[in-house]
C-alpha cells in the first residue's frame, strides 16, 4: 500500500509499504492526516523509529473486531495499552510500561492508506465535525492534558511560550478557562491568529520576570525553557509540554529556593477535546496551513519543517 | 561580641563581631545552635554571604517591643519579610521578594551571643522541649514543607535518598504518614540511625526502577539526582529538597514524556514542627553528634563537614 515511510533518518513515499495486519484490531481507512512537531523530530532522530510516522488522523472504520464501528469516522487514542502492567493497573494507561504508539513507538502510522489500533482508542467523531476540524483531537487533547495536571483558577497570570502548533492550542485551551493569559512568540503572522482568537500577545522582553502563577513552555528549545523559569514567579509552576533534543541544563538551586514546580506533559484526554471542537469554543481552521496528497508528503514535511508554517495536511 | 565570622569564604571567630542592633525587633540570646548543610555551602561559595552564618538556634528573648516575648525561650523562622510585596500579599512570606534570612541573606545569624529577628517570627517552646530537640524545629519545618506542596496516602511508595542530616528528618516526618518508605544512603552508621527509628533502608541497587511514586532528593548532589529520576514512576513526583553546587543537566524529554513532576522544596512551617517534637512523636536525641563552645566553632565546622557526620551543635 502506498505510505510515507521512515527509516534511518530518512523520509520516503512507498507505492509498497506493507499491508498493516489487523489481528484482533480495527483496520481505519485514513480520511486525513496532520503533521506534528513529533513527526519532523523523528526526522532528525528524536527516538529511533521505524515504518510509518503519524499520529494525527481522522479516517473511517473498515474493519473491527466490535462490528459496531464498522463504517463510523474516528479518531483514536495514539497509545496501545497491555491492560495488565502496574501503570495500566493503577489507571496511568497513556504510561503503559508495553504500550506501542501509534507512528512513534512499535506501530505504523496514519501517513498511509490505512492505519489499525484496538478498536478501545477509537471516539466517534460527531457529524458537524469537518475532517479538517477532527485531525486537531489529538493535539487538543495534549493541551487538555495540562488542566489534568495543574489547577487553573480564574484571573491566575499565565503566560504560554511559544506561538507554534502546540502553543496555539493550549492558548486556545487556557483562554477558556478565565486565567489572565498571554502568549509570546516570535512570528508574527502566528500571533496574529493568536490575538484574531482573542488571545493577548506580548514580545518576550515585556513580559515581567517572576511573575506569572503558570507558565506552559511549548517551543521545545532551551531559550524557551530559560525564559520560562525566568518569568515563573516563586512556588509558580512551569509546564513542560515539549520534548527537547538532548539535554538541557538547569540550576537545581533556584528551583529549591523559589520552590518551582516543573510538570512534564504529554498525552491528554480525548473526550473533552471533541466536545471542545463539536460545540465550536475552539476554531482551529486559522490553523490549518497547507494541504498536499500523501503522493507529495516529501514536500508536505518540508513545508512543515519551515519557519512560522503551523498546520500541514496530508490526504491518501 | 563574640561570634563566627563569615567573609570571602572564609570564617573566623570574633570577639569583636558587631552587636547586633534590635531596631523594632526581638533580640534573642542564643542558648545553643545547630550547623546545616547550608553553612557549610556558603563556606563553599554557595552564596555571597559576608557576616554571622547560622539559623538553626533556640535562645531566650531578652527585648521585645511586644513584652509578652520577655523571658520566653523560643526557636525562629528565619526568613524576615516585607508584608507588602506581590508574595507577602499572596501568604507566601517566605517567597518575600525584599526578605533576609538569617545567618544567610543581608542578615547576621546564630552563631553568635545574640541575634535578631522580628518577633512576628518567633515560637514558643515548649517546657518539655530541651534545647537540643529545639534546635532541629527549623529543619523538621524544612522536611515537612514536603507535605504541604505534594499530597501523600497510605501505601504510597515513596523513596528518600539521602542518609544525612535533612534525609534523616524527612524520612522520620514521612514514616508518620502511613506511605511504603525506603531510605537510600551511603553511611552504614546513618543508616542503622534509620532503622533504629523503624525506617526500611536499601541499598540504591536494590530499589526497583521506574516504580517510586514520590521521591525526595535530599543529597545535593547530581548523582543523588540522576537516581531520583531513575526511580520515580511515570506521573510520579520527585522532590528537591537540597541545593546544589552549580547546574544540572536533565534530560527534559524524558520529564515530557514520563510526564513527572520536579518539585522545589524549601522552607517549611514551624508550628507542627514543634507539636511532633513536644508530643515525642519524632526522635531527634540520635542526630546529635557533638557540641561544641563557639569559641572553637571552627573545629564544629570541620567536623560537621567530616563525611558521616550528622549534627554539630554550638553553645555561647
Amino acid at each position: 500500500v502506498r505510505a510515507l515511510w521512515l527509516e534511518d533518518r530518512r523520509l520516503i513515499f512507498r507505492e509498497d509499504a506493507p499491508e498493516p495486519a489487523a489481528g484482533g484490531e480495527a483496520m481505519v481507512r485514513v480520511s486525513c492526516a496532520g503533521i506534528c512537531n513529533t513527526d519532523l523530530e523523528l526526522l532528525r532522530g528524536y527516538y529511533p523509529f521505524t515504518g510509518v510516522p503519524g499520529h494525527e488522523f481522522v479516517g473511517v472504520v473498515e474493519a473491527s473486531p466490535e462490528a459496531t464501528w464498522l463504517g463510523r469516522r474516528v479518531v483514536g487514542e495514539i497509545n496501545a495499552v497491555c491492560g495488565a502492567c502496574a501503570a495500566c493497573g493503577a489507571g496511568r494507561r497513556n504510561h503503559c510500561e508495553r504500550r506501542s504508539v501509534l507512528g512513534i513507538r512499535a506501530r505504523d502510522g496514519a501517513f498511509g492508506e490505512r492505519l489499525r489500533l484496538p478498536a478501545a482508542n477509537l471516539h466517534l467523531v460527531p457529524d458537524e465535525l469537518a475532517d479538517e476540524a477532527a485531525i486537531f483531537v489529538e493535539p487538543l487533547a495534549a493541551a487538555l492534558e495540562i488542566q489534568e495536571q495543574v489547577a487553573f483558577s480564574p484571573g491566575q497570570r499565565v503566560v504560554v511560550v511559544g506561538d507554534g502548533k502546540l502553543g496555539q492550542l493550549v492558548a486556545r485551551t487556557l483562554a477558556l478557562t478565565g486565567v489572565d493569559l498571554v502568549a509570546v512568540g516570535r512570528h508574527r503572522a502566528k500571533l496574529e491568529r493568536l490575538e484574531a482568537a482573542g488571545i493577548a500577545t506580548a514580545p518576550a522582553a515585556c513580559v515581567p520576570e517572576r511573575r506569572a502563577d503558570v507558565v506552559v513552555e511549548c517551543t521545545g528549545n532551551s531559550e524557551g525553557l530559560a525564559f520560562a523559569l525566568k518569568t515563573v514567579r516563586p512556588a509558580g509552576t512551569v509546564v513542560l509540554k515539549s520534548t527537547y533534543r538532548g539535554e538541557a541544563t538547569l540550576n537545581v538551586s533556584a528551583l529549591v529556593v523559589d520552590e518551582v514546580r516543573l510538570v512534564g506533559s504529554r498525552c491528554g484526554p480525548f473526550a473533552p477535546a471533541l466536545a471542545l471542537l463539536a460545540q465550536r469554543r475552539i476554531d482551529v481552521g486559522p490553523l490549518v496551513e497547507a494541504r498536499y496528497p500523501l503522493s507529495e508528503g516529501l514536500d508536505a514535511f518540508d513545508h512543515a519543517a519551515r519557519s512560522g508554517v503551523l498546520k500541514v495536511l496530508l490526504t491518501p
